[in-house]
């Protein structure tokens, strides 16, 4: 038994090593700026066990905004893009749909017309993209797509539009005990069958917005869930700290997002006790990604961004901060 | 390196030892019987690596039903003992209680007064006991009930009145991989702050029935969640593999209930592809716990019970496969 123990300090020692070189490193597409040191400290100091900001792993919760936070959402947010796609991959099956808008501008790929159709326009179309058959479809529909579609400027899958240096973050927080969350606009059913690939994040950490759906059974009793058109959940703004509330049911102590719709989200891991860490990914890079804030009608950062200001939260600035873009 | 590779190799080779040992008797408060057999089947061929029913380990999703499959729901489910102790200790602050029904009848104990209330009375009295103040303070009501109330009849905390051999399991299946969830009828935020400790389960891996929430900001813009009276989400029945999809967006393979509300659980569980493993809780030990199926109004076992026979689902006899019942 004395051997055993000696084998196992050993190894223990032969472990820590390794990874203490290999944490020394773990953010290698990060700039060495304020913003990187402020991340390790923040680390540090909640995983240092017996200090005064410790906090023990099973509390070590973070959060991640997804569009614009851990992968791109410009031109427009990418589920957009996967619903037009989807609208004019069934429009065969809609002939009414060549002579009624929405439908009719996206199969002539007239945005004027589309724009001028709203936001009544734009529900009707996510809608139409996104139920009337099964979730397990549904994630078919979509696994199919990330293989597929191509991004206009980019001519990459979307899937691989994802964030270097936050992928490294991610990585380097699971390293750390945290338990890494995504807390997204977005579709919960579209994400998930994805992320895991992509972030390294299973389905069963995915808070996202939702459409209700139906339990029903075939004539051999075989049960399937009904994607409806009916919204059920709308995880924005003040929806994130409410979706955090009914998924995770634990407050963050870290998190990160890039524009307005985060503002609540951060103001909520903020407003716990004891050391927080709040980010936000500031879009300054035109040459290698896109640069935009205040004025975007996509991933309008305003608010939150003078909340940060003044407040001290960590703003990543893109060109500065970051080495590299995309994987 | 060659050497920290051969201390590497004997350290697992130990673990392993121990593990294997471990294993072997991992389920001690259950009787060699054909449920307890079925279930280490089932593990050993779901984690045996190459072998045709392999699972990789993401996969290995495990439910539970709560009331009456973790922990008893006898005389009344523990949440509405919880309910009917906190309409008596906020009286004070509702004079108008003393005269209006259905609050008269609990503050009297005029058990008859309440039922002849109904469904109409049981959920004013639910929705008065479970909102109008924050989801801390909420928190912090259930943590208090559950160190102070006793169950009537066995008079201990209801927390330790979960049921050993599950225990057991839900440790063994941890062991082998398996992520455990509960998925139950009772309230998510009644669960959560007492489950990981009971059940080692942490908040974020439980489903549950749920009301309205909403953000609230106070004058100093300090965010909280205001509990409402609305119900959200009813996760019982049909709600069930919606519950799962929403919550956990993985089709579970193994799932473990008592009653018929368990029934599209168990469907849905069955429905998926490969081997699985779907189980009952039997209530048939009078003595020791409660027995009772087909015409409890509680916990009511009959039609899921008639699908567990036809489908060869596993049936636990309380009484002949279980050594103890409370730890």
């Amino acid at each position: 038994m004395r051997r055993a123990i000696h084998l196992i300090s050993a190894f223990i020692f032969i472990i820590s090593a390794i990874s203490a070189h290999a944490q020394s490193d773990s953010l290698p597409s990060w700039n060495d700026s304020a913003a990187k040191k402020s991340i390790v400290d923040f680390v540090s100091r909640v995983t240092a066990q017996g200090a005064p900001d410790f906090v023990p792993v099973e509390q070590r919760i973070a959060v991640f905004d997804n569009d614009g936070t851990l992968w791109c959402e410009q031109p427009i947010y990418f589920q957009f893009a996967f619903a037009f796609d989807r609208i004019r991959a069934i429009a065969p099956q809609h002939p009414e749909w060549k002579t009624t808008q929405p439908y009719k501008a996206i199969l002539d790929g007239d945005m004027k017309a589309f724009a001028a159709s709203g936001e009544k326009g734009l529900l009707q179309m996510v809608a139409a993209a996104h139920s009337g058959m099964t979730t397990d479809e549904f994630s078919r529909t979509v696994i199919e797509w990330t293989a597929t579609a191509r991004h206009p400027r980019f001519n990459r899958p979307y899937t691989q539009l994802v964030y270097q240096p936050m992928l490294e973050l991610l990585a380097y927080l699971r390293a750390n005990g945290f338990k890494t969350f995504i807390v997204s606009g977005g579709g919960v059913e579209f994400m998930r069958p994805w992320v895991e690939k992509a972030y390294g994040i299973p389905p069963e950490q995915v808070v996202g917005s939702s459409g209700t759906v139906a339990l029903q059974m075939d004539a051999a009793g075989k049960p399937s869930l009904l994607k409806t058109s009916k919204i059920e959940f709308i995880d924005d703004g003040p929806g994130k700290p409410v979706g955090i509330n009914r998924f995770i049911g634990r407050r963050p102590i870290f998190a990160f997002g890039n524009s307005d719709g985060d503002l609540q989200m951060l103001q909520w891991t903020a407003a716990g006790a004891g050391t927080r860490f709040m980010g936000l990914v500031h879009h300054t890079d035109a040459e290698r990604e896109y640069a935009y804030d205040r004025k975007s009608k996509i991933g309008k950062l305003d608010k939150a961004l003078d909340e940060a200001t003044v407040r001290g939260w960590a703003v990543i600035d893109m060109k500065k901060d970051w080495k590299t873009i995309f994987p």
